[in-house]
């Protein structure tokens, strides 16, 4: 049977079909043996057995116009990368290690290499987090993107016994406060970096070599998102409570899972911002209340610790510092920065 | 503090967080008491104890273009529930009951009616499929999307008893097919529909009534995709194999749920085809063969039972009808139509 009509309405079933076998191919090496048969069933099927009393912790989320950074370089190797691991410390922040992830690409034009390269940094991250890519759905929508802009949202599923969930809710005044480091931007702030270095009109200086970077502004804004989840998941069971540092920056994030009477006092001492946000700032001419509300500032993930676990943390996840305390805080403004 | 700097990136966090709160509220509506927390945490938590040997079914899907036709009548009242009820069918056929959705809405500028005009379809979808909507997320992603368009990707979550699961594997020749009606296109050739009404270029055919249609195109073209949740829910036990007619039509979507050796023959005699299928093929001059392939042609979902439980599901569900049988078939081509 002739594909040519529907070939003609923009939407190319044969390079779909093409498209989606490599994708297949590409998914099963993430499989674990929980995975129940195969990719491409109507439905994806996870064994869910061996807890006592399990909680399924879920997140959907999208690594916003990172995308068009990666559109502009032609680079699609390292977004999946960013979306599979924005989803997954997501859920991390409630306990939850991640089961199994989906995906959805939007396009208006199917493209077999993008798809491919978007496949290998998800690939990449999943393994890394033990978690299943056990499906997806691969969207040729003409004329509803803009050309070379595609869409890319993650699905990640995590499973936690309900005693073990972490929601800080037994926070006190007088926990401490301990700060991983970020690897780059993650996935946020990138409307306002695209404007401010006007990447949509001359995407040029993407290419150019900045010494405070030590490398080019593009290289330096894709850098991935990194997983936090081999990193914590030892130590999971002394953490009270825990922020990914996203959208909102160390502003908005924290007081998501603190108790409605405290704040936290940053020590703005206790970490050098990284050279990006510096150039990012003085380029935009940005206020730096801003910057901390748009921007992650070099801090990744952000952990709430009674004082007298502090010492085995530390041990455990040298790379980790103090950043700040718990304090009795009914303000609106929670967050405060020394 | 200031939200100017990002508004004039294009993204306005104040109209987002607006629209989010509005969205909250709308969702809160379809919890029931498995959901744990409300919406805004990291993760999204759903109570999944009770299960002896429980497995996940997941499914990630979107509605395609049918979202362009939503656009140019300026109508997003109903695509929501297309994309709840297309991801519930999906997971429904795996035996599963869906448990809980998310949701993601993409668009170039937020527009919180067109948000909340999304958000009722899915509300209305999830309450009858008794599916709780705990968490989503809304990306506003100034310049990937062309002006006036959106994308809107659903997942769900279903939950089964391993032992209940419906995969198809029992499935042998002489067992029985039923067919059950579609409400129209559903999700499914909706770029095709595009090209051949020329809707890209003028959509103001879409308000054209037509007599065989006994209503204007775009109100057909927008009836909402049905739910098979709550009327297949009392007859799940006794189905061997089910499969959603999605994008593939009856030709390529009976064969995911068959065992290698058997096909289908189909009494074409036994249904009569709506007219707005064959309104499509007449005004593409488009091949039979072709719009059994891109079209579900009035049949929503099939589904294969024992002979010896025909009658109970006739009972039971008096719409349905039989469609077909299951054949012995080692040809590349095991879909018949006679």
């Amino acid at each position: 049977m002739s594909n040519d009509v529907y070939k003609h309405s923009g939407v190319d079933i044969d390079a779909a079909n093409n498209a989606k076998n490599l994708i297949s191919k590409q998914a099963r090496t993430t499989f674990s043996n929980k995975v129940i048969g195969d990719i491409g069933g109507f439905g994806s099927l996870y064994d869910a057995s061996g807890y006592n009393d399990p909680v399924i912790v879920s997140h959907i989320d999208n690594v916003g116009t990172k995308l068009r950074i990666a559109s502009a370089l032609n680079n699609y190797s390292t977004v999946g990368e960013d979306l599979v691991n924005h989803c997954a410390n997501d859920i991390l922040t409630c306990g939850a290690l991640p089961q199994f992830f989906l995906d959805y690409i939007g396009l208006g034009h199917m493209d077999a290499n993008i798809a491919s390269s978007l496949m290998d940094g998800m690939v990449r991250a999943c393994k890394e987090s033990n978690c299943s890519l056990i499906g997806g759905e691969t969207a040729e929508l003409p004329g509803l993107y803009t050309p070379n802009n595609i869409d890319l949202v993650g699905f990640v599923v995590g499973l936690v016994e309900r005693a073990e969930l972490i929601n800080g809710a037994s926070i006190n005044a007088g926990d401490v406060v301990v700060g991983i480091a970020s690897s780059g931007l993650h996935t946020n702030g990138y409307s306002l970096v695209r404007k401010i270095f006007n990447l949509d009109q001359d995407s040029r200086i993407l290419s150019k070599y900045y010494d405070q970077l030590g490398s080019e502004l593009g290289e330096v804004l894709l850098t991935p998102h990194r997983s936090y989840v081999q990193l914590l998941s030892p130590v999971l069971s002394i953490i009270k409570g825990m922020a990914h540092i996203t959208g909102g920056g160390l502003l908005e994030n924290p007081p998501r899972i603190l108790p409605d009477n405290l704040g936290i006092d940053f020590d703005l001492s206790s970490w050098t911002i990284p050279e990006i946000f510096k150039l990012v700032q003085v380029q935009g001419n940005i206020e730096t209340s801003e910057m901390f509300r748009v921007f992650n500032m070099g801090v990744g993930m952000i952990v709430v610790l009674e004082q007298s676990n502090l010492n085995h943390f530390l041990r455990v996840i040298p790379e980790a510092w103090v950043i700040g305390e718990v304090i009795e805080n009914r303000n609106t403004q929670r967050i405060k920065f020394q």
